[in-house]
């Protein structure tokens, strides 16, 4: 940043992963320019039914889009590379990350058919970029994808540090210990700003290493009798070489099964993150050339995803997988809140067909990514803000964060828990939430981005609910008279077959209900609809205590 | 049992609570006597939609009504009997149960109207009773809700003993710690098999005593400053009897809110199961009369429950009671598989608005109510049951507990593994699972019972995903032309004034298809219909990748 800028205004205008898991993005205000960090997407609540995912709002951007200098993107994880796709065809700027991030973004983005014509920089850990005149530094850190950095911006009033996403790995798989040093310079000259992880603030001690998830595969790999197949985040690179190392030592070829798991795969080999000796890895459907004891599978469906490959091993449906008694099944992952009940399944299915399941709940073959307790003070006495914002989180976990700050001596009125849309502004003497702009949720579903909104979503909860009936009459131009109908039809509602009596009495009540309208020369078809809609709803419900959509259906011939 | 029956087949066939949780059912036949134990409901699955609750499928006992001696209860939660009203309106038999069980029966029944014309027959634990030639033991042991009992049944060949819903609690808080003695005792004199609950078979240890959670939600109350709001299952009574006492300590009211709590806690307060104090317990509405530091509330919603209590305040839209800074409120349950996301919302907006919030995840304030790894083991070693079948559980907690038995020395084939309607038969000689019977689950939506199925339910699912394009239009029956339509209707879909373009271009495409039948002078609904179906459907999929519900609708003039 120049000299010129001293004394200016810093505004921080998270859009994104501040009272919510996912959508992670930020915006960084300095003078007349703009940094963004990161793009990610939102996987969709319950009752969000039907949306593939959520993207943050970038009204905010779109309005300023002169103004951005670029992307900054922490690590290569889907809630924050996942909406890169939508903002950069509304603001075209570079994109900067890591070579792991950045090969991932490149796959991305060829999916997409937008590779040509987007500006992609990778930046290695350890060193410093300018992106505009934000001096930006890529600081090493532990997370579950290799290859993740907070980051350092520097900015005319002092650095802010954003360190979304991160846990300290005293002995890491692939060797690099996060950068502490580099964290504690920036503590020694004194930090605007700190922006910091709270998944786990809830989490007493520390998060435990990656090495001992290593220890405890290697050991249910080596009591294995016939195939083992291992389902774990496809994203998890260094998981991933764990599984491959002990599958290594007890002679196991290794044969790959999922999509994205595929997709990882080759771009972690192509880039040098993932090691897999020479002839080791054999293509699925040359298996049934090996004993069971040479092979292990690794494969998507962690979550018990309905269409990921351990789950149709589950079911039955894998066309080259089917699990028999001998199997041992690896599930190296936790169930994500809202996933709970489908990897239950999958594993209870696991179990029927005879194999045997190693997963969390019995077994310590799962480490979160992210930091607990004891990693965030860490972070917080390393770094020494003047200022802390907790990111990345639902409001109970920045609540907790915030507590952590004050017990180590942030002082209560320069923590600041915000919302998507907040704006933050720091200057030399004071710091403060000094309004807001527009953000929000936008949603995907489909090809359709933000074309579903709450009217919809409230049809389809309804419909979820008690299904349809549709009452489809015709009346005559020129008469006014009904001269078809009504005829009642209904989707999702009951057996027809076994309710024609509760739809035959249905159809009277409309009928009489129309009837009385002829006699009082009612012809508003607005009236008639409603009509209906009242007759129909009150005798459905006193019925059978249900509450379907009523949609009544006029033709005019 | 009498003499005559020795050498019996004597069969059991589980209706419910194997490789699920939830429906608890089980049919116990020796000659032609049949005894039911249990008769609970499922709350449905997220595939479910709409449904309200599950009951097992009773086709058995209503085909063997004449046999059907009673209906013996181990406890008053609903998984075990709230399917009584339904069963009772098929097979009017007796019910037998502790005091505070029969007293929840009671209230069930008066709820549907069926109080008069059913037998319910109240049994102490420590004691037995007669039903038909069935010698029925109630052998007390612990569990989230009071009165909960094991039941030893006496067969010809010995007895069986059925431990559905159990922890070991060696500081109960009511004082009744569960009769080893008796256990023990059976299992001295030989029992032929151990039904047992495998809820926690996948936990190492022992569930800690209530008490605990006594002393956490003391320690809660005594820091508490302002009002204190403790939420927790409103069937829990021990729970409750240790809020009161914790607030008594600490001199504050009690009022209670939450329709089901009111309910629970009048039954156990005019049953003797909870104690609070002449003058302790407050109306809702003269709350206002005493200061924040003398109030401690009661309240349902510690799931998160859309419509209860707690969600309400957090949402704040509960008629009295306003959340504010300052107050405390404890969650005391933990989230139930499916719940966690309505769980955290709630505690998310309970901080929002201020409160300091209590709960599972960060304090010791709930434990669960059923036997850990050596809890199971110590029921294994006191019975020392011939036979073994683990039941309330999925299969993962089945085949879990099934691994226990082995270990404490139950040889393999002597332990089945069921699913609803196995019919196991145990001889002199040995036991084996037979064959089946009709068995299953029956959905229950308001007041239907069994008209919704997977027709139903996949229709509901479809129309929640992408919702339902209606296509209308009238023909003229002479000459088979359209004359009115075809109009395009959509609900669920998108919002229409932003994509007025898509429905236009649709309807054409509709219109196009439609002429092309004109022309080759087709007039067949069916193939009419499909045509319809197949255009519209392919052009919907390839502009915006949905693929909605598509309804065609034909009316004639």
């Amino acid at each position: 940043m120049s000299k010129k800028l001293k004394n200016e205004t810093v505004s921080i205008i998270p859009l994104g992963g501040v009272g919510e898991i996912g959508k992670n993005m930020m915006v960084v205000e300095v003078g007349d320019e703009i940094l963004v960090i990161d793009a990610g997407i939102m996987f969709p609540e319950d009752d969000l039914l039907g949306i593939d995912y959520v993207i943050p709002d970038i009204t905010y951007l779109i309005e300023n889009k002169e103004r951005i200098q670029g992307i900054a993107l922490t690590h290569g994880h889907e809630d924050h590379i996942g909406a890169l796709p939508y903002v950069l065809r509304e603001i075209n700027v570079p994109v900067y990350g890591t070579r792991l991030t950045m090969g991932l973004v490149e796959g991305k983005l060829k999916e997409h058919n937008m590779l040509s014509g987007v500006k992609l920089r990778v930046v290695n850990p350890g060193s410093s970029v300018m992106i505009g005149s934000f001096r930006v530094d890529f600081i090493r850190v532990n997370h579950s994808i290799a290859d993740a950095c907070a980051l350092a911006i520097h900015t005319p009033i002092g650095p802010l540090v954003y360190a979304s996403d991160f846990k300290f790995d005293q002995t890491p798989v692939d060797g690099h210990v996060a950068d502490f040093h580099k964290l504690a310079d920036l503590g020694t000259q004194g930090v605007l700003a700190l922006f910091s992880d709270s998944t786990n603030a809830e989490h007493e001690g520390v998060t435990l290493s990656e090495k001992v998830v290593g220890e405890s595969i290697e050991e249910a790999v080596r009591m294995a009798k016939g195939r083992i197949i291992v389902a774990t985040f496809a994203s998890n690179i260094h998981r991933i070489q764990q599984v491959v190392d002990a599958a290594f030592k007890y002679n196991r070829k290794i044969a790959i099964t999922g999509r994205s798991m595929v997709n990882y795969v080759n771009i972690a080999r192509d880039l040098g993150y993932l090691h897999i000796p020479e002839g080791m890895m054999i293509d699925l459907k040359d298996a049934n050339r090996y004993r069971d004891h040479q092979l292990c599978f690794l494969t998507t469906g962690s979550q018990g995803e309905p269409m990921a490959a351990l789950t149709r091993m589950a079911r039955g449906d894998h066309r080259q997988i089917n699990i028999k008694p001998g199997d041992t099944v690896i599930v190296s992952a936790s169930a994500i809140p809202g996933n709970e009940k489908f990897l239950a399944q999958t594993i209870n299915q696991l179990f029927k067909r005879g194999a045997n399941v190693v997963y969390d709940a019995v077994s310590g073959v799962h480490v979160s990514g992210h930091a607990s307790q004891e990693e965030l003070k860490l972070m917080l006495n390393l770094v020494k803000p003047r200022f802390f914002i907790p990111v990345h989180g639902e409001y109970r976990h920045l609540y907790h964060h915030a507590e952590l700050a004050k017990e180590v001596g942030i002082p209560e009125e320069n923590i600041f828990i915000t919302e998507p849309g907040s704006v933050l502004q720091f200057t030399n003497d004071n710091g403060k939430i000094a309004g807001t702009v527009t953000a929000g949720q936008v949603l995907v579903d489909g090809l359709g981005v933000g074309d579903v909104g709450n009217i919809v979503l409230r049809d389809r909860r309804l419909l979820s609910q008690d299904g349809i009936l549709i009452v489809v009459l015709t009346i005559d131009k020129d008469s006014g008279k009904i001269v078809s109908g009504p005829d009642i039809i209904t989707r999702g509602f009951v057996y027809i077959r076994e309710s024609e009596e509760l739809i035959l009495a249905a159809t009277e009540r409309v009928e009489k209900a129309l009837a009385k309208c002829e006699d009082k020369g009612i012809t508003d078809w607005g009236i008639l609809k409603s009509t209906i809609r009242d007759a129909l709803g009150a005798f459905i419900y006193q019925k059978i205590k249900r509450k379907p959509m009523i949609l009544p259906i006029i033709m005019e011939v």
